[in-house]
């Protein structure tokens, strides 16, 4: 096996991101482009995928190679790796083909080691930079290779500070950092019983396999997992020569930005420190300047970087994200990538560079992830209020949105919180990789350090959370649960707070919140999306309040209107439950004749919503039990209640139960045992629909019989609703068009879709349910086992989350296919939750389906999914 | 339409089983054979198929076409409709295509009234005979066609009987018969409001009508769904001229078969009564003489009966069973059909007639219903310990097998103590249709009154069930449920008996029994079946005692061995509590240790029993909190035995609990979250497997994953089971063959068959799970509308006893297509229920499949099924 595994940068290019990863293949694309880069090379993806292949070895070939290209590097960079005369000392740095950020380990200042730092120390002329240089190199080294814990060495560091009298790792001098280096020697011996490694060689083949190694920690699994990232073969390793911006204060590190990521603005949008080396900005111990302050200090440097960004975003058609660092005023740029942006950013510079005559329309909307949008659609605070809202704590506006919820301290204490239903803010001195989930859990997050590329930032604008961080005036108190603003108020776990990441503000107690804005840009880039999807969007609404705002957001109609929310609501409950514990026919029609009229006021309040546009109503659908109280209380209060004795009440809900209630007596298997039930939501539906008629309201009812497995079943429904719908138009003088339907969402169902086709004027692909039955899984106790599943790639996704195209999608895909056949005219839609999921809505496209349905807030990204999938699948 | 709905006999024949039903059919081919058969006609079952279709109503052409077979019907006979002096006198009957004992009603003597009896009673010559017709014809017509309840009659009757101090119905004189006739007259005025009609033909059309309105009364919707008797048009009606057995000494009625429907001797089988008509012999209130006996009284009726069957015999190729009536001493058939025999008889004349010479060998596998063999496969009792049991009573040996059980006194009661698992003995003083379900829960039937040909007999034969019937030495108490035997000794409901119905004894307590004898007739026919069909048959089997029961049936392999089962034996559950309840794979694997030698003795057992067939052994399926006590007193003493406080158990038990079991942590998912238990469980079988094999004893397991969904869970599964095999093998020097398959049993594995199939050796279609998925039925709780859905015709049949082809099948013909197509090896059975159902395995026949597997003692039935397969899907 001759194949080639290492990358001069000088061999790659921008188009070989998944052989050099994303920061390799841009670091090469900018030394082709002649842009200042330190040398270096890339160890290829293929390595660390023969790794994870290989029992954990590599290519016997790879050693040879990596010191041939670290012959040229040296070369190139004019220095000696391990020679204390002029010494080479590199980076290792993880990237993959898709950005992880925070995710991967790095390593700064490799190649030192005692001779060096000695003949440095003594020869050169910046020894506090060379001490520091070392300091970081053996912190980073020793935690990030051999696994020895940061704090051991933060100990150490603080120590030392305190016996300094100084605050910042950057005011220590000399005698401080040689005291730290000691230290740090210490703790290898201690942990490891053992110095660190002297030979350069080997720190470097130790480094390369911590990155390797990395690929696969919990941190890295569970960013893929959250993003749905698959399919990479790993991540490969860049060696790159070291230029310190932490030598002198001609000297720094920076990062910036092409436009605004948080609202896509044109301009210059970034941070730097000087006197620092990269971690330190992102890291937000320091607070860093401005990037525009930068032109005072070093002006040809910052001009330079005026001009670099410019040809970059040129080239790469879009806003970029890069590193800087300037060594001895002279500017190195060490990573360039397209720039992540919050929702709003995202849709504005795609508009923005449609108006610059950058993109076509549909590359405008090619850029924009669909789930970005949600970003935008989240409420406001009511400026009425937000006004005179006393703000308690200011910090940076780090990711746009309003959010409040009760404060907690501890990414654990977030989930546990969020899992029992309540809102919560984490809040935190600064957070770190091991806080993801806690931070998803959350509906905002504040934090006392950081920057705007720290990693709250970076990760909240990624998740769409509402963020302020670096609000330095607070100080937080994790252990004991509590937080102190400047002023000396006290907030404890528990109590409410509100934030809003727009403008990085923090508020006492909860704000009152507004819609969001939908005009602007916005509104064109989602006219454009319009005028490029096929797919109809509809909504999943069961209130007139849900029906208005899924028309705020565009939507075309109801796609699922679940009748039974509304048999829980206030005094229904009494009536339903009189129905269900009615004996007989009679006495159940005595119960569904009092729901009759506030069933009717219900489908009156929803068709008039929806202006016209068409309603699909589900009929009942849950097994009776589910409306019977099961808390003996309850029980006992019910039966005095219905006058009933307890014995009884107790024989009558413990004869619903059920062993497995999703496999139960539920949906028309309800409709068919109890018809009036079925005969009582049809008068209610036609009855509301003809009122609007009579007074001229336009209304298009659809009523959708649902869990049907066989074609009898809807027959037998059918039958029962044309019968009753005949019978109340008449008694209303009015016809009105309705149609009659049903769900797919039992696999025989689409089975025998041609069958029911023959009857049926639509089909709603009930994808919940049909997933669950086509896996066999019961979302409720799947729990168990699918986190273990997605971990051990048993499966890619929760097919919950995204339609399984291979299973349940190809009964959805026979039942169109076969349903329309039988059927020519019949009408197909998916109102499953996968109807709101981007991948799931490419899918349906591609079966030539007529609409999704999803919730409300989903409706304008399944708006602009609808529309890549147009573009998506007439290219294929 | 000028359709045609009515049919002299002259104008029919034996094909025309589906227009005219199965007794006018072969009515018409009597009388075309010369046959003696009484004149008549028959109205088609298409009228009883237009009645249905058209809101019960009859074809405009229809009153005019029964007046024209009517008079010719006249002139055949000789006599006029309603004309007193020469009155035609006629019997209306129901009759379908397939016949339906019992369930259809009957009306006799039609044509009487007032005028025809006063002027007969007064001319006639038989005024006994007059006033019983009258009476007869009376009773009957309130009963069948006005429904007035059968006791107001028997009261009048019984009364009456009681004044003249007589037993028998046939004993009263005419002063008697007039009183009867008199109290008849004013039971319809007390219950109508009038008297009865005096003209024959409103007679007729109210008896007609009847007639077809019985045919979806609930007794023939039961009996339908129970035989699943289905697509009939109807039932026809026949009028047939009246011959009367009941005019004196030298008339009669009587059946009689060709052969013994018990047993299947060749020979007359039959009883008759003199002086009575066709009712008295199979109601079973007077006991009937043996055919023999009819040569002694009238030898020439005798003779010519005997010519008579010889030819329907002959004609027929089968078993025939007649009615008869002799009038003045002439004989009359009034009906023939191929017998109902018992699953011995049916066998024995299937290979009586290949000798001689009838049938060919496959015509007479055709002959057989497969499930009839289940009747042989019944124990008898241990003769050296029947020998000594006490008979308490005797009566005829009506349906053959031996039986023990609690005595119940009524059909509910019989079905509630069977469903709470206990056996039972149903105990009549004669059963009536209205008993069907409560003789179909019971293990057997006792019925004081009746012959041979009583209700209790036929339906007991017809079911496989041991009866004695006609046990007149008992008396029964109904109402204060207990029974007397001749020795005046009492048995009490709840008492257990024993049944012998192949002698007719009665035993008190329980005698031990013993297998059947599946030799003689049974072993030729079960070897030409063999001979015939392509389908193996395996078995599902857990225990070395199954084995072997299902080897000495005949079964090529174990399709489905469930080690579940032997995870709660004795000692055993308390080890699988403790791996359960452990908290790290450590805890577990010291609890899997106790469980391996216990598993591997089991697999021992079992792959010796199976002596070198292959054994399919389903690793670990049902969710773990299956094998935990839920009742708070066991939960208390488990705590104590484990050693752990009662809340940390409990607390346990709650996180186990699912909302759908059926759905949840079960099959692979255990494995794949605790690959302890599949290692454990692969290690037993193969140690097992290798213990035999250096024994040199052949032994073939198959390890079979369940659940399987995704291609990747049966991937890590197989990983798992090849790597503890191989070193297990290792270990004991020895190297067997195992293969390694998967159940299909979720439709999402049936959809992605392909790809499963690409690592899989077999699949095994697990149909019982498979339809519970497929058609989101949750079996436990399906009951609560499955019944309904039955009755309502939304299914056809309950799709857990038979393979649902349309939806169900469609999957396993899918993936067995496309499960071959990716692997031309990959063996296919199906271990389901439905393996033992004959309809299921011609589909399983023609889908290729290599096995079916069912229960040890279904195997017969299912190898014979098999053959039938093979030769209806060869004609197919």
């Amino acid at each position: 096996m001759n194949q080639k595994f290492v990358y001069q940068f000088q061999e790659g290019s921008k188009e070989m991101k998944e052989l050099l990863g994303g920061k390799g293949a841009n670091l090469a694309e900018m030394a082709r482009l002649g842009i200042p880069v330190p040398p270096g090379f890339t160890i290829s993806t293929k390595v660390c995928q023969y790794y994870y292949e290989h029992n954990r070895t590599y290519p016997e070939s790879l050693m040879g190679e990596i010191k041939e290209h670290l012959a040229q590097m040296e070369k190139d960079a004019g220095k000696a790796f391990g020679n204390p005369h002029n010494p080479l000392l590199v980076s290792v740095r993880s990237g993959a083909a898709v950005s992880m950020p925070g995710m991967m380990d790095t390593i700064l200042n490799l190649g030192f080691n005692d001779d060096v730092f000695e003949y440095q120390l003594k020869n050169g002329n910046n020894p506090t930079f060379i001490c520091d240089s070392y300091r970081r190199f053996l912190q980073m080294f020793g935690n990030v290779v051999y696994g020895i814990p940061h704090h051991l060495f933060e100990k150490v560091l603080s120590k030392v500070k305190e016996q300094k009298n100084v605050t910042l790792d950057n005011e220590l001098d000399q005698d401080g950092l040689l005291q730290v280096i000691e230290g740090y020697k210490k703790i290898y011996i201690d942990e490891k019983g053992k110095g660190f490694p002297q030979d350069p060689l080997v720190q470097l083949m130790d480094a390369v396999n911590a990155v390797v190694g990395s690929w696969n920690n919990d941190r890295a699994n569970i960013y893929r997992r959250l993003n749905r990232i698959e399919g990479l073969l790993g991540t490969a390793v860049n060696i790159q020569a070291m230029v310190f911006g932490n030598k002198n204060m001609q000297s720094g590190t920076g990062v910036c930005f092409t436009r605004d990521p948080s609202t896509g603005d044109k301009g210059l949008y970034g941070e730097f420190l000087l006197n620092a080396q990269g971690e330190d900005v992102v890291a937000g111990i320091r607070t860093p300047k401005h990037i525009r302050e930068l032109d005072a200090i070093l002006p040809h440097c910052y001009q330079e970087l005026l001009r670099i960004l410019e040809t970059l975003e040129g080239h790469y058609r879009d806003m970029q994200d890069i590193e800087f660092t300037i060594e001895d005023a002279k500017l190195y740029l060490l990573q360039t990538r397209n720039g992540k942006r919050t929702g709003a950013a995202s849709v504005k510079i795609a508009v923005d560079l449609v108006n610059e005559g950058v993109l076509s329309k549909e590359e405008a909307i090619m850029r924009v992830e669909p789930n970005s949008l949600n970003q935008l659609l989240h409420p406001r605070f009511d400026p009425s209020h937000q006004e005179k809202a006393v703000v308690i704590a200011k910090g940076l506006p780090a990711s746009p949105g309003a959010a409040f919820g009760k404060v907690v301290f501890t990414a654990d204490e977030a989930q546990n919180v969020a899992n029992g239903g309540e809102k919560v803010i984490l809040v935190r001195e600064e957070t770190s990789p091991e806080d993801i989930q806690g931070m998803d859990s959350a509906q905002g997050i504040l934090t006392a350090r950081g920057g705007m590329t720290s990693h709250a930032a970076v990760v909240a604008r990624g998740m769409g959370k509402c963020c302020v961080s670096g609000a330095h005036g607070i100080s937080v108190n994790e252990e004991e649960k509590y937080f102190k603003t400047q002023l000396g108020e006290i907030i404890h776990e528990g109590d409410i707070i509100s934030l809003d990441g727009t403008k990085g503000e923090v508020y006492k107690g909860e704000l009152p919140t507004l819609p969001p804005n939908l005009s602007g840009e916005f509104g064109f880039f989602m006219e454009w999306a319009d005028q490029i999807r096929r797919l109809d969007i509809r909504t999943n609404a069961d209130t007139p309040k849900d029906a208005q705002q899924a028309v705020q957001f565009g939507a075309q109609g109801i796609g699922l209107c679940r009748t039974e929310h509304m048999f829980f609501e206030g005094e229904r409950i009494q009536a339903v439950r009189e129905m269900i514990l009615a004996d007989d026919v009679q006495g159940r029609e005595k119960a569904l004749a009092k729901i009759l009229p506030m069933q009717r006021e219900d489908f009156i309040g929803i068709f008039q919503a929806m202006q016209g546009r068409p309603v699909t109503v589900r009929l009942l659908d849950p097994p009776l039990h589910e409306f019977l109280p099961h808390d003996p209380d309850d029980i006992q209060e019910l039966a005095t209640e219905m006058g009933v004795s307890l014995a009884v009440l107790k024989e009558k809900i413990d004869s619903l139960k059920e062993f497995n209630p999703m496999l139960g007596h539920r949906g028309c298997r309800l409709g068919i045992t109890y018809p009036e039930i079925t005969k009582m939501q049809t008068r209610a539906i036609v009855e509301a629909a003809c009122k609007l008629a009579q007074e001229k309201q336009e209304v298009h009812p659809e009523i959708m019989v649902p869990l049907v497995g066989t074609d009898k079943e809807f027959i037998s429904q059918k039958e029962v609703i044309d019968e009753t719908a005949a019978i109340v138009m008449k008694e209303q003088g009015i016809t009105i068009d309705y149609l009659v339907g049903t769900m797919i969402e039992i696999p025989r169902a689409a089975l025998i879709a041609a069958d029911i086709a023959k009857h049926a004027a639509f089909f709603s692909f009930g994808t919940n349910d049909l997933t669950q039955m086509t896996f066999g899984y019961s979302r409720d106790d799947a729990g168990k086992f699918l986190g273990a599943y997605i971990d051990q790639k048993i499966l890619s996704v929760d097919p919950f989350q995204s339609i399984d195209q291979k299973g349940v999608g190809r009964l959805v895909s026979w039942a169109s296919k076969e349903g329309k056949e039988a059927n020519p005219t019949l009408k197909l839609g998916i109102c499953g939750e996968h109807g709101g999921d981007p991948e799931s809505i490419v899918f349906c496209d591609s079966l030539g389906l007529q609409y999704v349905s999803c919730s409300p807030f989903r409706v304008p990204v399944a708006r602009l999914a609808a529309a890549q999938a147009s573009i998506i699948n007439r290219k294929a």
